[in-house]
């Protein structure tokens, strides 16, 4: 008979729901029982573990009228199952985040795309690794907490559990911000104004409504967080290190962002003059995590790189991380796309069939 | 108690030997007991499955006198042992190789270097997943059988198992000729001959003995052979597709490498005229292999890149690889050292630690 587990999903925003597509298409000597499948207030629950048919899910979830589960019942629901259980939550919720030591504690697995557990106090961060080492925790997997489907967080684990020593890792981790600097500043010294490139990632969708949510560097702030404490560094917060927001101060306490959109371009000749000093050195821009164990500093903010340097040849919204290890003198590269719906699911399926391979029965 | 697997190891050359050496260092909530430690004609053998010291394991291995076991005998030997077997096959020999299929099938897992089993007969392989796939059958990770300890092959399986299809992957699989490229075809446009880049690398100890063991480009093949299959091209053979070797019809017959090293300059012109035609469009020349889906083609030969093309910033002797697919458009690229023993080490030893976590008891 084949080895099963029973999966819960919350969340079926645009990443959630190419996880269930890709979920519905899996083909895999594991049997994936989906036994729970939530959206904001209302959801799908198989009482008896009998799997939920996925063909229909979209209409199905539109018509359910069960409410969700709280977090606690959720987690007795899954331990009364045969089968073990992973939690696939594919929200960016505090409050589901907050309940993960919970959860592993119960013995629940755990594959997610949200960063706020695994970002916000190290105690939690320590709490959740200290729970899923135990013989009876529930396994965390977490690779599109950063860069989404790119194997960097895979990577840097097998780097330490290996016994190589990081040195050093940087990258850049935003789309948003890989976008506009990749505009912006480029090894031709293309002619164009910040606020303009800001403009146009708006329009194109590649910013939040409000730009300011990306350039003030805090996503990125999360996403080192997440490296650092895995290679080592134990970082207390997200905002115990300096992160250089691209918000000038005088549009930090502007009130919408079409005000903020409104005046940037009066800031236009500072971010002009940072460019051209650099290319003065053939080099480019670029807005960059920074983990540093020589220097023992961890910083998010701008920096620059020689033309011939990998981080000045990207193109579009690309993320890229460079790791420097005792092994890995030359670093090691990552380097794609590191957002967007279905790579995002992809990492999240990846690390559910690996949660699976390990303890499916 | 804490969960246990038993090891087998064979091979204590510098990959071997470092492996062994990362073991000793392991940190690990599982307990990995070396049973059986080989080199070519002697082994130290826990006849008992008492764990065999590593500490001073050099030295031991140096005084055994013990012949090593036939392989069935080994097969049987970890079969009898309590605790789930890995067999660690740090070697490049072909005997072992072919008994793969059996261990597998007696449910030993395997973690290896070894290209010979993936990168032989169609039959091989199949034979090897087939019964990997099995319930009571051995597991096999070879992550350092492409790039070392790089993640290519892992990540290549996570995207074709969650769904993606893979459209092209190109890449320079190759140490030896990374270098031998990238110091003779720069966008810079330096000047100088491929013999006597050849010569360097020889007496840097970068090629074989015989360069023409990695100028026949056999062992790219193998590499490419082992990846196009993952992505779902069935590769009869490394020598079923058009592999352009970069030694001169003339010199293939010659006796001796030395002979070779000598009669090379004669024949750098043409390779002059190859890089010069490429130089004339602002492109290098790398060694490339390819497997391409749309064109249904694999093959192995010079390739020609723009100056701003990733595989033409390409340092040192890295290794890249480069893959799209339908959800990365854009390639997902990773580079690094893809060759060396710590790093090659560091491939088989994370890749024994995922088996590990799957089948320690």
């Amino acid at each position: 008979m084949s080895r099963s587990v029973n999966v819960a999903i919350i969340g079926t925003g645009v990443v959630g729901a190419a996880f269930i597509n890709q979920l519905k298409n899996l083909q895999s000597v594991i049997t994936f029982n989906v036994v729970y499948l939530a959206r904001s207030r209302t959801a799908l629950i198989a009482r008896d573990y009998q799997p939920l048919a996925l063909a229909s899910w979209e209409a199905d979830v539109q018509a359910a009228t069960t409410p969700t589960l709280a977090l606690s019942e959720l987690a007795q629901f899954l331990r009364a199952g045969t089968a073990p259980a992973i939690l696939i939550d594919n929200t960016s919720n505090e409050e589901i985040a907050s309940f993960y030591p919970s959860f592993i504690e119960q013995g629940i697995s755990i594959a997610t795309p949200n960063k706020k557990a695994f970002s916000s106090g190290l105690q939690t961060w320590k709490q959740i690794f200290a729970g899923a080492a135990k013989p009876a925790g529930g396994l965390v997997y977490h690779e599109a907490t950063v860069g989404a489907g790119l194997p960097i967080i895979g990577t840097l684990r097998d780097i330490v559990a290996t016994g190589d020593k990081v040195q050093k890792i940087e990258g850049i981790f935003s789309g948003t911000l890989s976008y506009i600097f990749n505009e912006f500043s480029t090894p031709e010294g293309k002619d164009v104004n910040f606020s303009d490139v800001v403009a146009v990632a708006k329009s194109l969708g590649y910013t939040e409504p409000d730009p300011r949510d990306d350039l003030n560097g805090l996503d990125v702030a999360r996403k080192v967080t997440i490296l650092a404490r895995i290679a080592g560094f134990e970082v207390e917060s997200p905002t115990s290190f300096p992160v250089h927001s691209l918000i000038p101060k005088a549009l930090e306490s502007v009130k919408s962002g079409e005000e903020y959109m409104e005046k940037l371009p009066e800031f236009d000749g500072d971010m002009e003059t940072l460019k051209e000093n650099a290319a003065k050195q053939n080099k480019v821009l670029r807005f960059v995590g920074k983990v540093d164990f020589p220097s023992n500093t961890v910083s998010v903010g701008i920096e620059e790189y020689s033309f011939d340097h990998p981080f000045a040849a990207l193109k579009g919204s690309d993320n890229v991380v460079s790791i420097q290890t005792e092994r890995y003198q030359n670093p090691l590269i990552v380097q794609g796309a590191g957002a967007g719906a279905e790579v995002t699911a992809a990492g999240v399926l990846a690390d559910a069939i690996k949660i699976a391979e390990r303890i499916a029965k």
